[in-house]
Protein backbone atom coordinates (compact mmCIF):
# COMPACT_ATOMS: atom_id res chain seq x y z
CA UNK A 1 0.00 0.00 0.00
CA UNK A 2 1.11 3.52 -0.87
CA UNK A 3 0.95 6.56 1.26
CA UNK A 4 -2.00 8.65 0.46
CA UNK A 5 -1.67 11.80 -0.79
CA UNK A 6 -2.09 14.96 0.79
CA UNK A 7 -4.07 16.73 -1.17
CA UNK A 8 -6.87 16.50 -4.06
CA UNK A 9 -4.49 16.19 -7.65
CA UNK A 10 -4.96 17.79 -10.11
CA UNK A 11 -8.20 18.29 -11.64
CA UNK A 12 -8.71 17.50 -15.62
CA UNK A 13 -10.91 20.36 -15.45
CA UNK A 14 -11.06 23.52 -13.96
CA UNK A 15 -12.09 24.00 -10.06
CA UNK A 16 -13.78 26.75 -8.67
CA UNK A 17 -11.37 29.39 -7.02
CA UNK A 18 -11.78 32.22 -4.80
CA UNK A 19 -10.55 34.57 -2.03
CA UNK A 20 -9.14 32.83 1.40
CA UNK A 21 -11.46 31.62 4.02
CA UNK A 22 -10.99 34.25 7.22
CA UNK A 23 -11.26 33.29 9.82
CA UNK A 24 -11.29 35.54 13.58
CA UNK A 25 -11.58 34.50 16.94
CA UNK A 26 -12.54 31.58 18.73
CA UNK A 27 -14.20 28.79 16.47
CA UNK A 28 -15.98 25.60 17.58
CA UNK A 29 -13.17 22.68 17.99
CA UNK A 30 -13.59 18.90 16.14
CA UNK A 31 -14.87 17.34 18.88
CA UNK A 32 -17.68 19.73 19.45
CA UNK A 33 -18.61 20.39 15.83
CA UNK A 34 -19.20 16.27 16.04
CA UNK A 35 -21.45 15.93 18.82
CA UNK A 36 -23.24 19.30 17.84
CA UNK A 37 -23.96 17.52 14.58
CA UNK A 38 -24.79 13.93 16.28
CA UNK A 39 -26.94 15.38 18.76
CA UNK A 40 -29.38 17.17 16.01
CA UNK A 41 -30.08 13.46 14.32
CA UNK A 42 -31.07 10.51 15.70
CA UNK A 43 -30.79 7.74 13.22
CA UNK A 44 -27.21 5.98 12.72
CA UNK A 45 -25.83 3.44 10.46
CA UNK A 46 -24.48 0.47 12.00
CA UNK A 47 -21.17 -1.22 10.86
CA UNK A 48 -20.72 -4.62 12.63
CA UNK A 49 -18.55 -7.65 11.39
CA UNK A 50 -21.11 -10.33 9.35
CA UNK A 51 -21.35 -14.04 10.24
CA UNK A 52 -21.41 -15.03 6.65
CA UNK A 53 -19.68 -13.94 4.65
CA UNK A 54 -17.07 -14.11 7.57
CA UNK A 55 -15.92 -10.88 8.73
CA UNK A 56 -16.90 -8.78 5.89
CA UNK A 57 -18.58 -5.53 7.36
CA UNK A 58 -22.30 -5.24 7.52
CA UNK A 59 -24.18 -1.97 7.09
CA UNK A 60 -27.62 -1.71 8.80
CA UNK A 61 -30.42 1.00 9.68
CA UNK A 62 -29.79 1.72 13.46
CA UNK A 63 -31.99 4.33 15.61
CA UNK A 64 -29.76 6.05 18.62
CA UNK A 65 -29.53 8.43 21.49
CA UNK A 66 -26.16 9.45 23.02
CA UNK A 67 -26.21 9.68 26.61
CA UNK A 68 -24.58 12.99 28.60
CA UNK A 69 -20.55 11.35 27.68
CA UNK A 70 -21.10 10.10 24.03
CA UNK A 71 -21.98 6.99 23.77
CA UNK A 72 -24.43 5.57 21.37
CA UNK A 73 -27.62 3.92 23.08
CA UNK A 74 -28.78 1.08 20.75
CA UNK A 75 -32.30 -0.76 21.22
CA UNK A 76 -31.91 -3.85 18.98
CA UNK A 77 -33.84 -6.91 18.18
CA UNK A 78 -32.58 -10.45 18.58
CA UNK A 79 -34.33 -10.98 15.43
CA UNK A 80 -31.50 -8.89 13.68
CA UNK A 81 -28.63 -9.73 11.84
CA UNK A 82 -27.15 -6.69 13.52
CA UNK A 83 -28.08 -7.66 17.60
CA UNK A 84 -26.27 -11.83 16.15
CA UNK A 85 -22.93 -10.03 14.81
CA UNK A 86 -22.33 -7.94 18.19
CA UNK A 87 -23.01 -11.56 20.43
CA UNK A 88 -20.04 -13.04 18.05
CA UNK A 89 -18.06 -10.00 17.74
CA UNK A 90 -18.78 -6.53 19.81
CA UNK A 91 -16.51 -4.27 17.35
CA UNK A 92 -18.74 -1.87 15.54
CA UNK A 93 -18.89 1.90 14.12
CA UNK A 94 -21.82 4.13 14.15
CA UNK A 95 -22.22 6.64 11.38
CA UNK A 96 -24.22 9.41 12.05
CA UNK A 97 -24.92 11.58 9.28
CA UNK A 98 -26.51 15.53 9.00
CA UNK A 99 -28.81 14.75 5.84
CA UNK A 100 -29.13 15.75 2.40
CA UNK A 101 -31.00 18.15 1.05
CA UNK A 102 -32.72 17.15 -2.11
CA UNK A 103 -30.41 17.78 -4.92
CA UNK A 104 -28.08 18.55 -2.71
CA UNK A 105 -24.06 17.13 -2.27
CA UNK A 106 -23.95 14.18 -0.43
CA UNK A 107 -20.65 15.03 0.68
CA UNK A 108 -20.92 18.40 1.26
CA UNK A 109 -22.95 17.53 4.58
CA UNK A 110 -21.03 16.89 8.17
CA UNK A 111 -21.04 13.13 9.94
CA UNK A 112 -18.88 11.43 12.15
CA UNK A 113 -17.80 7.75 12.67
CA UNK A 114 -17.37 6.51 16.38
CA UNK A 115 -16.02 3.37 16.91
CA UNK A 116 -15.82 0.88 19.64
CA UNK A 117 -17.45 -1.83 20.75
CA UNK A 118 -20.71 -2.50 22.11
CA UNK A 119 -22.41 -4.38 24.89
CA UNK A 120 -26.05 -5.18 26.67
CA UNK A 121 -26.25 -1.97 29.04
CA UNK A 122 -26.43 -3.54 32.94
CA UNK A 123 -29.54 -4.34 34.27
CA UNK A 124 -28.95 -1.39 37.35
CA UNK A 125 -28.40 1.12 34.17
CA UNK A 126 -31.03 -0.13 31.80
CA UNK A 127 -33.81 2.81 33.10
CA UNK A 128 -31.61 5.84 32.79
CA UNK A 129 -30.36 4.01 29.27
CA UNK A 130 -33.90 3.24 28.14
CA UNK A 131 -34.91 7.23 28.67
CA UNK A 132 -31.86 8.32 26.88
CA UNK A 133 -32.80 5.80 23.96
CA UNK A 134 -36.93 7.16 24.19
CA UNK A 135 -36.21 10.89 24.39
CA UNK A 136 -34.59 10.56 21.08
CA UNK A 137 -36.64 8.22 19.12
CA UNK A 138 -40.71 8.26 20.21
CA UNK A 139 -41.18 5.93 17.85
CA UNK A 140 -38.89 3.29 20.08
CA UNK A 141 -41.99 3.37 22.44
CA UNK A 142 -43.70 0.61 20.24
CA UNK A 143 -41.15 -2.37 21.04
CA UNK A 144 -38.73 -1.09 23.36
CA UNK A 145 -40.52 -3.50 25.79
CA UNK A 146 -40.50 -6.32 23.67
CA UNK A 147 -38.66 -9.04 25.73
CA UNK A 148 -36.11 -9.80 22.00
CA UNK A 149 -35.11 -6.31 22.06
CA UNK A 150 -32.55 -5.08 24.06
CA UNK A 151 -30.42 -1.30 24.73
CA UNK A 152 -27.21 -1.83 23.87
CA UNK A 153 -24.62 0.88 24.28
CA UNK A 154 -21.10 1.97 22.49
CA UNK A 155 -17.97 2.47 24.12
CA UNK A 156 -16.51 4.75 21.70
CA UNK A 157 -12.79 4.34 21.04
CA UNK A 158 -11.67 5.86 18.55
CA UNK A 159 -13.82 8.81 16.02
CA UNK A 160 -13.60 9.93 12.74
CA UNK A 161 -15.11 13.48 12.08
CA UNK A 162 -15.37 15.11 8.64
CA UNK A 163 -17.48 18.25 8.00
CA UNK A 164 -17.60 18.58 4.62
CA UNK A 165 -15.46 18.68 1.92
CA UNK A 166 -11.71 19.71 3.45
CA UNK A 167 -12.32 19.47 6.91
CA UNK A 168 -11.66 15.70 8.92
CA UNK A 169 -9.73 14.64 11.48
CA UNK A 170 -9.53 11.52 14.45
CA UNK A 171 -10.80 13.46 17.30
CA UNK A 172 -9.41 12.35 20.46
CA UNK A 173 -12.31 10.13 22.32
CA UNK A 174 -12.09 11.57 25.30
CA UNK A 175 -12.55 15.12 23.81
CA UNK A 176 -16.29 13.85 22.69
CA UNK A 177 -16.86 12.42 25.23
CA UNK A 178 -16.38 15.66 27.38
CA UNK A 179 -17.37 18.03 24.65
CA UNK A 180 -21.09 19.75 24.93
CA UNK A 181 -23.28 19.63 21.88
CA UNK A 182 -23.71 23.80 20.77
CA UNK A 183 -26.65 25.47 22.70
CA UNK A 184 -27.13 27.42 19.97
CA UNK A 185 -27.95 25.09 16.99
CA UNK A 186 -31.20 25.01 17.88
CA UNK A 187 -31.48 28.46 17.51
CA UNK A 188 -29.49 29.23 14.52
CA UNK A 189 -32.02 29.02 11.84
CA UNK A 190 -33.85 31.44 12.60
CA UNK A 191 -30.97 33.83 13.98
CA UNK A 192 -29.75 33.55 9.92
CA UNK A 193 -33.27 34.22 8.53
CA UNK A 194 -32.83 37.27 10.77
CA UNK A 195 -29.99 38.77 9.96
CA UNK A 196 -30.64 38.35 6.16
CA UNK A 197 -33.97 39.59 6.14
CA UNK A 198 -33.12 42.52 8.91
CA UNK A 199 -29.57 43.09 8.80
CA UNK A 200 -28.20 42.67 5.45
CA UNK A 201 -26.44 46.06 5.88
CA UNK A 202 -24.61 44.75 9.32
CA UNK A 203 -23.71 41.15 7.35
CA UNK A 204 -21.64 43.16 5.10
CA UNK A 205 -20.25 45.88 7.30
CA UNK A 206 -18.93 42.99 9.78
CA UNK A 207 -17.47 41.56 6.75
CA UNK A 208 -15.72 44.58 5.51
CA UNK A 209 -14.33 46.16 9.18
CA UNK A 210 -13.60 42.98 10.96
CA UNK A 211 -13.06 40.30 8.03
CA UNK A 212 -10.31 41.85 5.74
CA UNK A 213 -13.04 41.96 3.70
CA UNK A 214 -13.05 45.72 2.30
CA UNK A 215 -13.98 44.86 -1.11
CA UNK A 216 -16.92 43.31 -0.35
CA UNK A 217 -20.28 44.34 -1.76
CA UNK A 218 -22.46 42.30 -0.24
CA UNK A 219 -22.30 39.44 2.82
CA UNK A 220 -24.92 36.72 3.88
CA UNK A 221 -25.15 35.22 7.12
CA UNK A 222 -25.27 31.11 6.36
CA UNK A 223 -24.24 30.23 10.24
CA UNK A 224 -24.03 30.73 13.84
CA UNK A 225 -22.56 28.82 16.68
CA UNK A 226 -21.53 29.11 20.40
CA UNK A 227 -18.74 30.93 19.62
CA UNK A 228 -19.29 33.27 16.30
CA UNK A 229 -21.28 34.57 13.26
CA UNK A 230 -20.62 32.61 9.55
CA UNK A 231 -20.81 34.64 6.71
CA UNK A 232 -19.84 34.79 3.11
CA UNK A 233 -19.02 37.59 1.55
CA UNK A 234 -19.43 38.65 -2.36
CA UNK A 235 -17.54 40.76 -4.58
CA UNK A 236 -14.64 42.13 -5.55
CA UNK A 237 -11.84 39.41 -5.10
CA UNK A 238 -14.67 37.06 -5.19
CA UNK A 239 -16.79 34.76 -3.00
CA UNK A 240 -15.41 33.66 0.43
CA UNK A 241 -16.20 32.47 3.91
CA UNK A 242 -16.11 34.99 6.66
CA UNK A 243 -15.90 33.63 10.31
CA UNK A 244 -16.12 36.47 13.12
CA UNK A 245 -15.97 35.07 16.92
CA UNK A 246 -17.84 36.21 19.79
CA UNK A 247 -16.27 38.21 22.79
CA UNK A 248 -17.64 35.67 24.67
CA UNK A 249 -19.58 32.09 24.13
CA UNK A 250 -23.44 32.77 23.89
CA UNK A 251 -25.77 29.71 25.30
CA UNK A 252 -29.50 31.75 24.63
CA UNK A 253 -30.93 33.57 22.42
CA UNK A 254 -30.48 36.67 24.11
CA UNK A 255 -26.58 36.11 24.50
CA UNK A 256 -26.53 35.68 20.53
CA UNK A 257 -28.07 39.08 19.69
CA UNK A 258 -26.00 40.97 22.48
CA UNK A 259 -22.42 39.45 21.08
CA UNK A 260 -23.77 39.93 17.55
CA UNK A 261 -24.72 43.86 18.27
CA UNK A 262 -21.29 44.47 19.93
CA UNK A 263 -20.27 43.21 16.63
CA UNK A 264 -21.65 45.54 14.91
CA UNK A 265 -20.40 48.33 17.64
CA UNK A 266 -16.61 46.79 16.93
CA UNK A 267 -17.12 47.21 13.15
CA UNK A 268 -18.24 50.73 12.99
CA UNK A 269 -15.66 51.86 15.81
CA UNK A 270 -13.06 50.25 13.05
CA UNK A 271 -14.24 52.12 10.07
CA UNK A 272 -14.97 55.44 11.64
CA UNK B 1 -24.21 -17.91 21.67
CA UNK B 2 -27.92 -18.86 21.52
CA UNK B 3 -30.49 -19.31 18.45
CA UNK B 4 -32.08 -15.99 17.81
CA UNK B 5 -35.72 -16.08 18.38
CA UNK B 6 -38.16 -16.91 15.47
CA UNK B 7 -40.34 -13.93 16.56
CA UNK B 8 -40.62 -11.08 18.64
CA UNK B 9 -41.31 -12.11 22.26
CA UNK B 10 -44.11 -11.01 24.13
CA UNK B 11 -44.38 -7.24 24.86
CA UNK B 12 -45.02 -5.80 28.50
CA UNK B 13 -47.71 -3.35 26.95
CA UNK B 14 -50.33 -4.28 24.16
CA UNK B 15 -49.19 -3.62 20.38
CA UNK B 16 -51.29 -2.92 17.77
CA UNK B 17 -53.61 -5.89 16.50
CA UNK B 18 -56.19 -6.07 13.34
CA UNK B 19 -57.15 -8.41 10.57
CA UNK B 20 -54.70 -10.26 8.91
CA UNK B 21 -53.21 -9.04 5.33
CA UNK B 22 -54.52 -10.15 2.41
CA UNK B 23 -52.32 -11.04 -0.96
CA UNK B 24 -54.14 -12.39 -3.81
CA UNK B 25 -52.21 -12.83 -6.96
CA UNK B 26 -48.74 -11.78 -7.97
CA UNK B 27 -46.07 -9.83 -6.25
CA UNK B 28 -42.54 -8.52 -6.14
CA UNK B 29 -40.09 -10.86 -4.87
CA UNK B 30 -37.25 -9.62 -2.48
CA UNK B 31 -34.75 -9.28 -5.26
CA UNK B 32 -37.31 -7.24 -7.50
CA UNK B 33 -37.83 -4.88 -4.17
CA UNK B 34 -34.31 -5.13 -3.44
CA UNK B 35 -33.58 -3.62 -6.96
CA UNK B 36 -36.15 -1.28 -7.03
CA UNK B 37 -35.50 0.58 -3.81
CA UNK B 38 -31.73 0.59 -4.27
CA UNK B 39 -32.84 2.81 -8.22
CA UNK B 40 -34.38 5.06 -6.36
CA UNK B 41 -31.45 6.31 -3.58
CA UNK B 42 -28.24 7.70 -4.78
CA UNK B 43 -26.44 7.81 -1.38
CA UNK B 44 -24.74 4.51 0.24
CA UNK B 45 -23.63 3.56 3.35
CA UNK B 46 -19.92 2.29 3.10
CA UNK B 47 -18.96 -0.24 5.60
CA UNK B 48 -15.20 -1.44 5.58
CA UNK B 49 -12.68 -2.61 7.65
CA UNK B 50 -10.56 0.24 9.54
CA UNK B 51 -7.02 0.15 9.99
CA UNK B 52 -6.72 1.62 13.50
CA UNK B 53 -8.46 -0.19 15.73
CA UNK B 54 -7.51 -2.84 13.47
CA UNK B 55 -10.50 -4.85 11.89
CA UNK B 56 -13.45 -2.35 13.58
CA UNK B 57 -15.47 -2.22 10.54
CA UNK B 58 -15.60 1.42 9.40
CA UNK B 59 -18.83 3.37 8.61
CA UNK B 60 -19.08 6.24 6.10
CA UNK B 61 -21.10 8.09 3.37
CA UNK B 62 -20.38 6.94 -0.14
CA UNK B 63 -22.74 7.95 -3.39
CA UNK B 64 -23.15 5.03 -5.79
CA UNK B 65 -25.11 4.37 -8.55
CA UNK B 66 -25.73 0.50 -10.05
CA UNK B 67 -24.39 -1.09 -13.04
CA UNK B 68 -27.20 -3.13 -15.16
CA UNK B 69 -25.85 -5.78 -13.02
CA UNK B 70 -26.76 -4.81 -10.14
CA UNK B 71 -23.21 -4.08 -8.94
CA UNK B 72 -22.18 -0.16 -6.80
CA UNK B 73 -19.59 1.74 -8.85
CA UNK B 74 -18.25 4.19 -6.19
CA UNK B 75 -16.44 7.31 -7.23
CA UNK B 76 -14.43 7.79 -4.01
CA UNK B 77 -11.04 9.70 -3.03
CA UNK B 78 -7.43 8.24 -1.87
CA UNK B 79 -7.48 11.29 0.88
CA UNK B 80 -10.65 9.28 2.42
CA UNK B 81 -10.36 6.98 5.19
CA UNK B 82 -12.68 4.55 3.46
CA UNK B 83 -10.75 3.80 0.33
CA UNK B 84 -7.05 3.45 2.26
CA UNK B 85 -9.52 0.52 4.01
CA UNK B 86 -10.11 -0.90 1.19
CA UNK B 87 -6.62 -1.09 -0.26
CA UNK B 88 -6.05 -2.99 2.65
CA UNK B 89 -9.19 -5.28 3.05
CA UNK B 90 -11.33 -5.19 -0.09
CA UNK B 91 -14.40 -6.59 1.99
CA UNK B 92 -17.26 -4.37 2.43
CA UNK B 93 -20.69 -3.55 2.43
CA UNK B 94 -23.11 -0.82 1.07
CA UNK B 95 -25.75 -0.34 2.62
CA UNK B 96 -29.18 1.28 0.71
CA UNK B 97 -32.17 2.60 2.53
CA UNK B 98 -35.09 4.55 1.89
CA UNK B 99 -35.14 8.11 3.50
CA UNK B 100 -37.67 8.40 6.78
CA UNK B 101 -40.00 10.95 6.61
CA UNK B 102 -39.81 13.83 9.54
CA UNK B 103 -40.92 12.47 12.48
CA UNK B 104 -41.36 9.16 10.68
CA UNK B 105 -40.62 5.31 11.95
CA UNK B 106 -36.94 4.65 10.69
CA UNK B 107 -37.28 0.63 11.41
CA UNK B 108 -40.42 0.96 8.70
CA UNK B 109 -38.59 1.85 6.01
CA UNK B 110 -37.49 -0.35 3.14
CA UNK B 111 -33.24 -0.90 3.19
CA UNK B 112 -30.64 -3.72 1.81
CA UNK B 113 -27.31 -3.84 2.35
CA UNK B 114 -24.82 -5.24 -0.58
CA UNK B 115 -22.05 -7.56 0.87
CA UNK B 116 -18.92 -8.35 -1.38
CA UNK B 117 -15.44 -7.26 -2.69
CA UNK B 118 -14.37 -3.88 -4.01
CA UNK B 119 -11.93 -3.01 -6.94
CA UNK B 120 -10.88 -0.13 -8.83
CA UNK B 121 -12.72 -0.40 -12.49
CA UNK B 122 -10.67 -1.83 -15.06
CA UNK B 123 -9.36 1.05 -17.42
CA UNK B 124 -11.14 -0.39 -20.72
CA UNK B 125 -14.68 -0.47 -18.42
CA UNK B 126 -13.81 3.05 -16.60
CA UNK B 127 -15.90 5.01 -19.39
CA UNK B 128 -18.86 2.98 -19.15
CA UNK B 129 -18.41 2.54 -15.14
CA UNK B 130 -18.33 6.68 -15.11
CA UNK B 131 -21.25 7.21 -17.34
CA UNK B 132 -23.27 4.82 -14.68
CA UNK B 133 -21.95 7.00 -11.93
CA UNK B 134 -22.42 10.49 -13.12
CA UNK B 135 -26.24 9.24 -14.36
CA UNK B 136 -27.16 8.92 -10.63
CA UNK B 137 -24.76 11.56 -9.05
CA UNK B 138 -24.62 14.66 -10.63
CA UNK B 139 -22.22 16.70 -8.10
CA UNK B 140 -19.74 14.09 -8.71
CA UNK B 141 -18.92 15.63 -11.86
CA UNK B 142 -16.70 17.96 -9.74
CA UNK B 143 -14.63 15.84 -9.00
CA UNK B 144 -14.51 12.74 -10.97
CA UNK B 145 -11.61 13.39 -12.74
CA UNK B 146 -9.41 14.30 -9.84
CA UNK B 147 -6.16 12.18 -10.05
CA UNK B 148 -7.00 11.45 -6.31
CA UNK B 149 -10.02 9.97 -7.45
CA UNK B 150 -10.87 6.43 -8.33
CA UNK B 151 -14.02 4.26 -9.45
CA UNK B 152 -14.62 1.03 -7.54
CA UNK B 153 -17.05 -1.86 -8.58
CA UNK B 154 -18.56 -3.84 -5.15
CA UNK B 155 -19.19 -7.38 -6.39
CA UNK B 156 -21.97 -8.39 -4.86
CA UNK B 157 -21.91 -11.64 -3.17
CA UNK B 158 -24.58 -11.65 -0.83
CA UNK B 159 -27.28 -9.18 0.21
CA UNK B 160 -30.01 -9.03 3.20
CA UNK B 161 -33.28 -7.33 2.49
CA UNK B 162 -35.36 -5.34 5.16
CA UNK B 163 -38.64 -4.04 3.68
CA UNK B 164 -39.90 -2.55 7.10
CA UNK B 165 -41.00 -4.43 9.92
CA UNK B 166 -41.42 -8.52 9.34
CA UNK B 167 -40.26 -8.98 5.76
CA UNK B 168 -36.44 -9.37 5.55
CA UNK B 169 -34.63 -12.51 3.84
CA UNK B 170 -31.16 -13.11 2.21
CA UNK B 171 -31.72 -12.55 -1.57
CA UNK B 172 -29.71 -14.61 -3.77
CA UNK B 173 -27.21 -12.93 -5.51
CA UNK B 174 -27.46 -14.59 -8.79
CA UNK B 175 -31.24 -13.10 -8.47
CA UNK B 176 -30.21 -9.79 -7.45
CA UNK B 177 -28.30 -9.30 -10.76
CA UNK B 178 -30.96 -10.78 -13.05
CA UNK B 179 -33.65 -8.44 -11.36
CA UNK B 180 -34.58 -5.79 -13.13
CA UNK B 181 -36.38 -2.10 -10.93
CA UNK B 182 -39.86 -1.56 -11.18
CA UNK B 183 -40.53 0.35 -14.27
CA UNK B 184 -44.08 1.53 -12.37
CA UNK B 185 -42.22 2.52 -9.19
CA UNK B 186 -41.31 6.50 -10.84
CA UNK B 187 -44.91 6.54 -11.27
CA UNK B 188 -46.78 5.41 -8.27
CA UNK B 189 -46.64 8.25 -6.29
CA UNK B 190 -49.05 9.82 -9.00
CA UNK B 191 -51.02 6.58 -9.41
CA UNK B 192 -51.65 6.84 -5.74
CA UNK B 193 -52.76 9.80 -4.91
CA UNK B 194 -55.40 9.69 -8.51
CA UNK B 195 -56.64 6.31 -6.69
CA UNK B 196 -57.36 8.38 -3.74
CA UNK B 197 -58.59 11.64 -4.94
CA UNK B 198 -60.90 10.24 -8.00
CA UNK B 199 -61.57 6.81 -7.49
CA UNK B 200 -62.79 6.01 -3.39
CA UNK B 201 -65.38 4.20 -4.57
CA UNK B 202 -62.96 1.62 -6.51
CA UNK B 203 -60.77 1.24 -4.09
CA UNK B 204 -63.15 0.18 -1.74
CA UNK B 205 -65.02 -2.20 -4.35
CA UNK B 206 -61.87 -3.61 -4.84
CA UNK B 207 -61.58 -4.48 -1.46
CA UNK B 208 -64.92 -5.90 -0.85
CA UNK B 209 -64.93 -8.13 -3.60
CA UNK B 210 -61.46 -9.07 -4.36
CA UNK B 211 -59.95 -9.02 -1.30
CA UNK B 212 -62.27 -10.95 0.86
CA UNK B 213 -63.09 -7.30 2.94
CA UNK B 214 -66.50 -7.24 2.89
CA UNK B 215 -66.44 -5.47 5.81
CA UNK B 216 -64.52 -2.55 4.96
CA UNK B 217 -66.30 0.59 4.92
CA UNK B 218 -63.55 2.59 2.88
CA UNK B 219 -59.66 1.87 1.32
CA UNK B 220 -57.06 3.98 0.93
CA UNK B 221 -54.73 3.09 -2.21
CA UNK B 222 -51.33 3.32 -0.40
CA UNK B 223 -49.06 1.89 -3.29
CA UNK B 224 -48.67 0.16 -6.90
CA UNK B 225 -46.17 -1.87 -8.56
CA UNK B 226 -46.01 -4.10 -12.15
CA UNK B 227 -47.61 -6.67 -10.53
CA UNK B 228 -50.37 -4.96 -8.72
CA UNK B 229 -52.25 -2.60 -6.29
CA UNK B 230 -52.00 -1.90 -2.57
CA UNK B 231 -55.14 -0.25 -0.17
CA UNK B 232 -55.39 -0.15 3.33
CA UNK B 233 -58.69 -1.30 3.96
CA UNK B 234 -60.75 0.23 7.03
CA UNK B 235 -64.07 -0.61 8.99
CA UNK B 236 -65.67 -4.16 10.09
CA UNK B 237 -63.09 -6.02 11.47
CA UNK B 238 -60.27 -3.33 11.85
CA UNK B 239 -57.28 -1.79 9.60
CA UNK B 240 -55.05 -4.36 6.95
CA UNK B 241 -53.33 -4.49 4.13
CA UNK B 242 -55.12 -5.96 0.86
CA UNK B 243 -53.03 -6.27 -1.95
CA UNK B 244 -54.52 -7.27 -5.68
CA UNK B 245 -52.53 -8.36 -8.56
CA UNK B 246 -53.22 -7.59 -11.93
CA UNK B 247 -53.37 -9.95 -14.64
CA UNK B 248 -50.13 -9.00 -16.84
CA UNK B 249 -47.20 -6.82 -15.25
CA UNK B 250 -47.53 -3.02 -16.16
CA UNK B 251 -44.61 -1.52 -17.40
CA UNK B 252 -46.27 2.11 -18.88
CA UNK B 253 -48.94 4.87 -17.14
CA UNK B 254 -51.22 3.23 -19.66
CA UNK B 255 -50.59 -0.19 -18.76
CA UNK B 256 -51.16 0.49 -15.23
CA UNK B 257 -54.74 2.07 -15.56
CA UNK B 258 -55.96 -0.46 -18.05
CA UNK B 259 -54.88 -3.35 -15.50
CA UNK B 260 -56.51 -1.32 -12.89
CA UNK B 261 -60.16 -0.89 -14.69
CA UNK B 262 -59.93 -5.06 -15.22
CA UNK B 263 -59.89 -4.93 -11.39
CA UNK B 264 -62.82 -2.87 -11.15
CA UNK B 265 -64.92 -4.68 -13.59
CA UNK B 266 -63.62 -7.97 -11.89
CA UNK B 267 -64.63 -6.96 -8.88
CA UNK B 268 -68.65 -5.70 -10.12
CA UNK B 269 -68.71 -9.05 -11.60
CA UNK B 270 -67.39 -10.85 -8.21
CA UNK B 271 -70.29 -8.78 -6.42
CA UNK B 272 -73.45 -9.07 -8.91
Amino acid sequence: MTSPPRDHGAPATGAPTGPRPVVVGPEPDDAERARTLAAGVTIGMLSTLAREPEGTPFGSVAPYALDERGRPVLCISELAEHTQNLHRDPRCSLLIAESVAPGGDPLAVGRVTLLGAAAIVPDDEREAAKAVHLAGNPHAAYYIDYTDFSLWRIEVEALRFVGGYGRMSWVDAPAWSAAEPDPVAPLAAGVVEHMNADHAAANLLIAQALGGRADATSATCVGVDRYGIELVAQGGEGTGRVRIGFASPATTSDEVRAEVVALVHQAKSAQS
